[in-house]
């Protein structure tokens, strides 16, 4: 795995806070550092170490095994957050700027996941319940820090980013789509068949369209299925018809030129002619030719 | 946001009805003229209200909060009415081709997000609930305003508008299927499983080959369980096999290249061959070429 | 629409039976021509006859309307199968080889759209419901002859036919995954949980991998939701992958560009090296090379 | 059908154990080799009697049938173990190193296909129904073998194969993205909603992205609704977004160029200029150039 050194210096103020050689110095190589022995290893350590604490709240959250080992688990989520806590102190000891570090996104998650467990100290009865579900899902966040680690994410995160601008309005149409049908649908089925307000039918919208379909609301007038089957072709479209036409274009060409019934200069796709001798891609629209000139 | 000046000419007949100078050119230009800091102003202050106004009818809907804040949205909703009046009468007033306007698709829309609430008035208490909710669908339509001002829209319109041949023709074969495959199903089935009427089993069909499959009609007879089998493979499969077939090609073609397997001067997809040397993709059917030739 | 000649030839065997000029001639020109006036009519008013004489079966099962109108329908029936039988001896009659004609593909429907209504008639009352809802099956394919008439059906239709032997692979790898881990499943949860036999195993499979979830049979145990989470990831996955991994490597590429992150000679998919000056895709797979040459 | 010999030798160490001419030498000759008639009829044969006998594993597993034709299946079971029995024996008898194809991939699948039945021999009538469900399992992976014997599927496993690296990565973030959203939705909905303990929503989390959607756990809470929406845009989006973003910039780019409104000399996609005279696709991203230069 290759490590992204990029995202990490955006992301990850870590600078060394001591002199070559001094015991920080050595710390901080073996934290942060990824080309000693030592600093590998240590990662590989940490991944391992969030991997299973995060595998202790999943368990955890099992009644039959959270009442059948709680002792066990409760060792462990305080082994757990020991092992981080004392991880997080290092961090904040060896790097120069120990409150940057503090306040960036991966040391903010260094914090959350330690302090639930140390929260939990401090409320010890009080809505037991409730707590112990919101402190676990701060614990999850660990996970997090592990794409810090790997090329192929950050690449992707850049690749996403660049195409935020066509996503944003791809999903405006999409969502324009749902708060209109779902209001229709509001107001042709109404509260006694489950549309109890335009939120919900908007959620039922969006179960609907991107072809979910729990059931739990479902049309029930005539006119109403209409819609919905309107809806359903539509979600289920976006997706069905522009694989199915590029695909079917890009073989029925090949189709075309074995039979022999396309004609010659201009291109199908655009109309445009003028192409040059030998070319077999349309200068205009990048689609093939229909058909080779008889000079190459 | 590149202000999409072709769809307005378009659909927004807007022309400005006074004198330069004039207090009509001075408002137009606010209204309906990008260029100046106040026409910029004017409509980021519109889109806000135009949002804020759909909101208003959301929350309206829900029972608990349409109950408590009644008054509080009965007083907003004839805010924005009016200030949708004002806008509108604005409007009319300072374009030279008032009636022009007012029957354009965007003037009806005009039209169509005050008209309720003043409806509202006119039809008292007569069948509350379900005037209420029909005048709450056309406020709705106000969004349809906001897309008039971005560049992409009006471009993916136009793609979809260019398309629209292949796109017809590829719904009309998923209604054949849809129609002809639900008749069976209901022959099969029969109403006393769920499938009362052929628009019924065609409903059941359309949800089954959007692979939505709400639950609420499901196959209960062995044949009728393989037909319906054969109805996911078809709709799923229309999504799966382009993307998949199309991919698995790309993929097994380098493959093929570092194992030595392919041979050299003849295009593997269509057969072709004379390619111009140092030509990397075939002038046939533009896959890629199997290998590099000797002599680049 | 243009019309689709190389399928007519294929399919339809409608050379004419009479001289030029003779009556046979003349309606054999209106019932199968294209190039006059009335031929393009007849097809039109075909179309039409078709479209409603389906409508007229659709309107029958709904069982509030096939009562309410029972004579109505009834007569339109009797209009259409009238109407239709006569078509058909006039092919009959106007075609040189009818005993080849009645015994095609478009012949054997044009024949089977006409007899239910003439069947009913010596079938009385026996199994009215079952008669009376096979019968309207076999009405509803007369919309196969719709197709015939236009170019991009046939294009579809070939397309199709190209890649059948890759969407035959392609299948079979997703029916031994439905087999395999349907069997699975079977034994896992059994037929208390709803999986009451292999065969019904499957046709949960496939319910599940093509993603519609009708929810009529859901896993029960642990290992039954894990086992039918890798067959959901599965089932998704074969659309997203492809998908998601083509698109967001051509991003990538674009982004690495403007950042100069990329080493210059070697192709990044595939490793190879050796490309012309100027040359911006790989050789060797067709993806793009990671960044300009000095040179160009 | 290809055979594909690459995996046989890859899979399958079937090196011949007696010199040729003697009676092993034919024997494996028929067995495996497959170019002479017997090679081939035998292998035909084989698949056929795999198919035959996974069907009778599917039919004694639906109770109407297993019951009623108890004895024939029975002896059909039988009859093809056997039969499968003897070619192990017959492969084990020709292969050189008999030990060795008994520990390949399909050496161990040809034993577990007949094993079942002589295990249920030995286990009379102890727990005879889970017995009899396990040991159909292990008979159904004789279909596996049938794999070997086409190209395609062996092309496609290779194409799997190499994109492995990429699969690993966007499934990863897949399952970050259930972990996560699925220990929110816990926390948010709880137990009383069906939510009874982070595994289970994590099931309903990939029941929801991979937009099954059975319905058997649905969220109640507002939030609830609201989370499990993003969630299915998201997972719909993983599919929606690239295939319609990429076919939309297809069109619109065509459409673009019959207006005339797109400039000249720079790639659109990434903005490079200096392209060759007569180029037509953009050599930094491999996007359509917009307009034809020129000179060609």
């Amino acid at each position: 795995m290759k490590r992204a050194r990029g995202a990490r210096d955006a992301f990850y103020p870590v600078e060394c806070a001591g002199p070559e050689g001094g015991w920080r110095s050595r710390v901080h190589e073996v934290i942060f550092g990824i080309d000693t022995p030592a600093g590998r290893a240590f990662d590989i350590a940490l991944v391992a170490a969030i991997l299973l604490s995060i595998l202790v709240v999943i368990l955890d959250s099992v009644p039959s095994i959270g009442s059948a080992y709680a002792g066990v688990l409760y060792g462990l989520e305080w082994f757990f957050t020991v092992l981080f806590t004392v991880e997080y102190v290092a961090r904040l000891l060896t790097v120069r700027r120990p409150l940057r570090y503090a306040l960036s996104f991966y040391g903010v998650i260094d914090l959350l996941s330690v302090m639930p467990t140390y929260v939990s100290l401090l409320v010890p009865g009080s809505e037991a319940l409730l707590d112990i579900r919101i402190l676990r899902l701060l614990r999850v966040f660990r996970i997090f820090k592990l794409t810090l680690y790997i090329e192929e994410y950050t690449r992707l995160a850049e690749a996403l980013a660049a195409s935020r601008r066509k996503i944003m309005v791809f999903l405006s149409v999409v969502l324009m789509a749902v708060l209109i049908l779902g209001t229709v649908m509001y107001v042709v089925e109404g509260p006694e068949h489950g549309y109890t307000s335009i939120p919900v039918a908007m959620y039922w919208a969006i179960v609907t369209m991107t072809t979910v379909g729990y059931g739990d609301i479902t049309p029930h007038t005539p006119l109403g299925k209409a819609i919905a089957s309107f809806m359903m072709l539509l979600g289920w479209g976006i997706l069905a018809v522009p694989t199915g036409i590029v695909t079917a274009e890009m073989t029925a060409r090949r189709v075309d030129r074995r039979h022999g019934t396309r004609s010659v200069l201009a291109c199908e796709e655009c109309g445009s002619g003028g192409h040059d001798p030998g070319a077999r891609f349309c200068k205009d629209c990048g689609a093939a030719l229909p058909a080779p000139l008889a000079q190459d």
